[in-house]
């Protein structure tokens, strides 16, 4: 390992048999194909409750969001929403159907909500959170949500909760999830 | 640049604050994220006509694939499709609605398929392309094809042709997208 602080890939090159820039280290000439990221999460429910988590960590401390998070190698976009369940609030839940399908270009990152049942109503605090709750729809503290991608999910989720089979639903017309 | 052959994020070790092992350059200390990739392609369609693309490079060089390609950054999952399309095909597309969304965990790739029209017949042969073609149905070249997930995206297309607002299909009942 260097003994100065680590550059990492951080020139940017088109490598050999490439058609666009990528990073590539100076110090060890590793390129660095850098793709979107997969977020998966999920509305779960327990009745007619919501389950939400007040963020423990940054980016947005303090602000309610659900349970959700990058998918991780060798993992399905189901495994993935279940696991960052458990992990966010210790919360068991059930898929019943892809709810939303959201690209927000900017982060580079496209998220997958799924509508979720709580298996049963015991949550509690993971790592990631200060806080989860089980909110009615008029509790959700729609101002202090962490994200918009939140608020779309909760109310993609109201105006799908009585369908079966429907198309996931995507962005808001004209909104790229920017603040 | 290290005179050495560059070994890159190469050694596995969990970083501060994370719970699992990430690659990390002995070199140059850099960590790794490393996450599964979103491929976005689509199955087009001029009238009953379905576009097919043999692969000019590998894996699969030869066999036929629907247009599709990792996502880039900052790039939504419509435009990746609407880009391969092009690139792959030389094809003009619009986008009608998502067909499937597959996981297939053992090579951490997350595929959505789009259904879409051709907005012309015109296609051509992009880099990444031996031969394109228009095919019927039964023209298919079944045992000629890339790999599971277009197999599936092409019966999934067949199975939700005459709906318009429909679940987005999914990995086939046990398969994984494993040969």
């Amino acid at each position: 390992m260097a003994d100065t602080d680590p550059k990492g890939p951080s020139v940017l090159r088109v490598p050999e048999g490439d058609n666009r820039e990528r990073l590539v280290c100076p110090d060890c000439g590793f390129i660095q194909y850098e793709n979107p990221k997969i977020v998966a999460g999920a509305v779960c429910t327990w009745g007619e409750k919501i389950l939400l988590c007040r963020r423990a960590i940054e980016p947005r401390r303090d602000y309610w969001t659900l349970p959700a998070g990058y998918l991780e190698l060798n993992e399905t976009t189901l495994e993935g929403a279940i696991r960052e369940a458990w992990e966010e609030a210790l919360a068991i839940i059930e898929i019943d159907a892809l709810l939303s399908i959201y690209s927000i270009p900017r982060i580079s990152q496209v998220q997958l909500f799924y509508r979720a049942r709580l298996l049963t109503p015991e949550i509690g605090v993971g790592p990631e959170s200060l806080e989860v709750g089980l909110f009615d729809w008029e509790e959700i503290p729609w101002d202090r949500l962490s994200f918009p991608t939140v608020r779309w999910a909760l109310h993609h989720y109201r105006e799908t909760r009585d369908l079966t089979d429907f198309a996931a639903r995507t962005n808001p017309t004209g909104e790229n999830g920017n603040y």
